[in-house]
């Protein structure tokens, strides 16, 4: 079958606006000329599908849910500066994202900051910055973030991540429901929350929730938001202590490999409608965050092949990107590798295939985008398109591993690219270091 | 039992010089001091124990085998520096990697370009920065390699690499013994050495192998090098051409996980040197190349400990370092994940354990050292050193994931420690970027 007769494959190009010619285009713009114009291996964000990404998923969650976006997924200051543009919040995890998140365009007081292991230097740095709201994972954060604002003479927002006893079902990477190193066990929280509302350095704004991530289970996630919901009506009354803003987390499944599933974006929005009208009140403020969702789709990664050869009667193509520059597309970290989705950016249409190897110019066998796959048939000078490529892309790869230089990343916005990350050179290999 | 009573543990603190105190020292100077200096988290390598390495493995082959470090384990270039100094040659995969050893003092005629996927654009400088010798891994490399020197007016040596049929015994990841994009396949090598002898162009120095790496079997690597030195003989004759360079791969395994065997070094010395015994001659010259082998024992990365928690009746302690900076230690690409070789930097020798899950501060529970294992007791504030971590470490790690600053890098020599490479800035997730 042509590669476009997948679903998903059909699914990721419509989202880039691409029509029934037979190249691929992003945003318009055809991807061979972008290759051209900017150089392989090459990232390429589609600022207008972020921007209905934004508008749909608002769409659906309904007019009471703030959407954050985790900036983690695409630390790129353009996307998320697409994102905020469009009606999304941040969330960040580190200084470097919060100075990404300001860069784009975000008020400081805005944003949340999660995560473990935060460290004394990094609460100082961003309660100076006027940081929203901390995330807090555990007491001794609790503490810290206190002695931090006691010693500014200031008063610091705290949300307790809750680690609930259930797993988030139908998610692929699970974070809570056992023993864990994120968010703070149930039975924790009433003398955690006592403790916030008790100090007058801290002010406990509500609870967050954020249990797995690729979720394709949409009751699954309305499900485990009930729980939290259920604990913060609970806590409030025994407490005696608003809860006012509770963040549901996030992790919607994108398809990301061959066969992979979809989410169900509507029935999530529903559920968690009606889950809101339940628990709803005026001084109430609703988060999802996504990141995966939002920018997966409006990214592609566009690699040339280099090579072709035979081995072992196999054919073997070599391209000059890889798993050092799209680590998710090659399966790092996941058990059972399967190509990503993948398309010849030519000939979208071809349906000459062929069994194939497809991999990059590292050092090692699992820089590999596909074993032994059917694939249209690749020659030496053509450009293979990954696509869902916007998240979980350059800054998750080990880029340093070899030391190539790193992709340029461009930016499509109506109808014109511009480079939003220059590309490396492979003279950055000595950047910083000293005889 | 004390941590320090496991064999690979007690040898890895004596191949840092360190002595039977209960604090951990690094070529002398007490990691201690060395975190408060310089900060955490912090990679230190021992300049002297680097050199001790290539004396020891260039003792172990014989005075015919030219040791080659690969660049690719550890591109730091005061790596690169002490290891050359004490007699190691270089191997690199990537232009970057070809300036860090030019920057280390290599001259780049006596520099090897290994790996697939070379692009024109790489052959193109390697050739212009006057490269010694191109390894080749497919036929179409070799007539890319032969049209830049043609374009140059220049002759460029090429050794073959061969996908020898049968793998290399007892190593932890293999690349070749099948179907591979690594190397050429038996058959084709005859004809592709008559044709580069017959190019002008180009000059055809000898074969190269390198099938598979964490060898802890040496008895299967001096097998593996006879199947190779063994086709030499027959293809010198059949063919009629020289081949004067052998090089013989490497990948001696180092311990890094709990439980890990070591390789016997003497009895591969042995075995290869017998070998080259049997096929010597005057004008061949004999190569083996390490990375992992020379620099991991030499290096220590060193993290502190940010926050301890209970969650579900377990400890966990969390760090300030991580996967991002130390991927292989926290187990990446391994299936079943085992803590790597880590003390108590303050208490090397105290017995009070207990069962604990050490992470880091990432979003993932991969971003983890230790999942439940027996291990000192660590306070907030102590200090975690994971041994072994001198090679793999930052630039094989995903450090742009979640936009943390970039650990320095310290090299003590001599006594005196001293920056190789600065601390990052959490600003520099904005390097390179543009609105």
């Amino acid at each position: 079958m042509p590669p476009t007769a997948d679903p998903n494959l059909a699914d990721a190009l419509q989202t880039l606006g691409c029509g029934d010619g037979d190249a691929l285009t992003i945003g318009g713009l055809a991807a061979d000329a972008l290759a051209a114009r900017f150089g392989t291996p090459l990232y390429v964000f589609d600022a207008n599908a972020l921007a209905r990404r934004v508008v749909a998923v608002r769409g659906a969650l309904g007019p009471r849910v703030d959407l954050l976006w985790s900036v983690k997924a695409n630390p790129s200051r353009a996307v998320t500066a697409s994102l905020r543009a469009a009606g999304a919040g941040a969330e960040v995890a580190s200084l470097g994202e919060l100075h990404v998140a300001l860069a784009a365009g975000h008020d400081a007081a805005g944003l949340r900051f999660a995560g473990p292991g935060k460290t004394d230097a990094e609460i100082d740095a961003a309660l100076q910055f006027g940081l929203g709201c901390f995330h807090a994972e555990s007491g001794g954060e609790v503490d810290r973030i206190a002695a931090a604002a006691r010693r500014r003479g200031d008063r610091a927002a705290i949300a307790l991540r809750v680690n609930l006893p259930q797993e988030l079902g139908g998610s692929r990477l699970r974070m809570g429901g056992r023993s864990s190193r994120f968010g703070i066990d149930v039975e924790q929280v009433p003398e955690l929350a006592r403790r916030i509302a008790g100090d007058p350095a801290l002010r406990l704004t509500g609870l967050h929730v954020y249990a797995g991530t690729q979720c394709f289970d949409a009751d699954a996630f309305v499900a485990h938001a009930h729980r939290l919901v259920g604990l913060a009506a609970r806590w409030e009354q025994d407490l005696g202590l608003p809860l006012d803003e509770l963040d549901l987390g996030g992790g919607f499944g994108v398809p990301t490999y061959a066969g992979d599933p979809t989410f169900d974006l509507a029935a999530a929005g529903r559920g968690l409608q009606q889950l809101i009208a339940a628990h709803d009140r005026p001084a109430r403020r609703w988060f999802v965050e996504l990141g995966r969702y939002l920018a997966a789709p409006a990214g592609v990664y566009l690699t040339r092949v280099v090579d072709r050869k035979q081995s072992g009667g196999q054919h073997h193509v070599v391209v000059d990107g890889g798993m050092h520059q799209a680590a998710a597309a090659a399966g790092v970290g996941t058990v059972l590798k399967r190509a990503p989705l993948l398309v010849h950016a030519q000939r979208l249409h071809d349906d000459h295939h062929e069994r194939v190897t497809l991999g990059g110019p590292l050092c090692t066998p699992a820089d590999q985008f596909a074993d032994q796959v059917m694939l249209p048939r690749f020659a030496i000078g053509d450009l293979v398109a990954v696509l869902h490529a916007g998240a979980y892309g350059l800054t998750f790869s080990p880029h340093g591993f070899l030391s190539h230089a790193t992709p340029a990343e461009v930016l499509v916005e109506n109808g014109t690219a511009r480079v939003v990350r220059q590309r490396g050179d492979p003279r950055d290999a000595l950047r910083g270091q000293q005889p």
